[in-house]
C-alpha cells in the first residue's frame, strides 16, 4: 500500500493546466510535513504556498528543470504545475536543518499522490531572486521547492547495472524513462 | 489514509525486546527508499542493514538518544532497538547527498509503520566509531541510523504556542509528550 504510494510518486515535471490545487488541500500536504519528524523537534521548517497565476509565474522563472535533459527548458506554458509548496528553514530557530526538509517533501509529495496529484522537488534554485520575487524575510532560508499538478507524463522506471548510467531520459514519444540502481547495489552486507 | 500512517509514525525509542525483525523486512523497507527519489537521480546512498544481536551490539552504544530526556540514558536492555538501518553516502558516487536521506528515512519509517513496526531517524552518532566497528569503508559517509522495532511506548502529540518549548518529555506514567507547533505557526501567507 505504502509501496504503492512510493512506485506512484515519480518526480513529475510536466501538468495538466487545466487542474488546480486549493488552497486547502495544500495545508493538508503541509500537515502532513508538520506531523514528521525534524531534528530536534525543533520544528524549525517554515512552508510558503502558491497556487495563483500570478504567484505561480513569480516562482517558475527562479527554478532549474530537468538538468540532464538538455535540449528540455522546462515545462512549456500550458504544462506548468498549478502549485508551489517553497520549504523554508527558519534561522531564528536554528542554524541547521539536517534533512529535515526531504522528510517533510516526502510525506508532501507521497500525500499528494494519494490525492491524485503529483510533483517534483527542486533544489536548483535561483535563490536570491527568488527571495527577492516573494519577498522572503532574511531569517528565512531557501531549501527546497515542491512543484505540484496533475501529472501529464508517463514515467518508466528501468534498470541500470553497477556502475551504468543514472542518467532520466525521454523517448521519442516524450516517456520519461528514471533508471535505478538494483537492491542489491544498494545493500550493504 | 497517509494521513493516519503519518501520525502513527512517531520517533519510537523503547521497543518490545520479544519481537524480532527479518532481514527479508529490512530489504522490503529499503526497497522503499530505492522507488524514491534522490538529487539528480544519482542514488548515492547505500543501506547497511543489522537485526542480529551481535551486530546491534555494536551500534546501540555509538548513538546519542533523545537529547531532551536528562535523566534517560536510552533504551534499557531489554526495551532495545530490533534492527537498525545505517544509511551511507558513497562518495565514490557524490560528495553530496542533500536531503536524500530524509527522503529516504521518511519512506522506511511509513513502511516500517504500515507492517506494524516504528523506530526513529538518529542524527547524533560516533561517526568514527560506528565506522570502526563495523568495518565501514572509507568512501562511504554515515548520514543517519534508523533505529527500528515493535513500538512499547505510547507517544501523545500536543499543541505548542508561537514561541513555546518544543522541548518532549516524559510524565509519570513514562508517556512521552511531543509539543508540535501548529499550522498556522508554520504557513508563511
Amino acid at each position: 500500500m505504502i509501496k504503492e504510494l512510493v512506485v506512484k510518486n515519480r518526480s513529475y515535471r510536466r501538468f495538466d493546466m487545466n487542474v488546480s490545487i486549493s488552497g486547502e488541500i495544500l495545508r493538508d500536504l503541509v500537515d502532513l510535513a508538520r506531523l514528521s519528524a525534524t531534528g530536534g523537534n525543533k520544528q524549525a521548517l517554515k512552508f510558503l504556498l502558491s497556487n495563483t497565476p500570478e504567484m505561480n509565474r513569480k516562482i517558475f522563472p527562479q527554478l532549474s528543470w530537468a538538468a540532464y535533459l538538455k535540449d528540455w527548458p522546462g515545462p512549456a506554458e500550458d504544462e506548468r504545475p498549478a502549485a508551489y509548496i517553497v520549504i523554508l528553514g527558519d534561522t531564528g530557530i536554528s542554524n541547521t536543518f539536517g534533512c529535515d526538509h526531504g522528510i517533510a517533501a516526502q510525506s508532501i509529495l507521497l500525500g499528494s499522490v494519494e490525492k491524485g496529484f503529483g510533483g517534483c522537488m527542486i533544489a536548483s534554485i535561483n535563490r536570491p531572486a527568488l527571495k527577492k520575487e516573494l519577498g522572503i524575510a532574511d531569517h528565512l532560508e531557501i531549501l527546497l521547492v515542491i512543484a505540484l499538478g496533475k501529472p501529464a507524463e508517463i514515467v518508466i522506471l528501468e534498470s541500470v547495472a553497477p556502475g551504468g548510467d543514472i542518467k532520466y531520459w525521454r523517448d521519442e514519444q516524450g516517456r520519461h524513462h528514471v533508471p535505478k540502481r538494483s537492491l542489491q547495489d544498494i545493500i550493504i552486507s
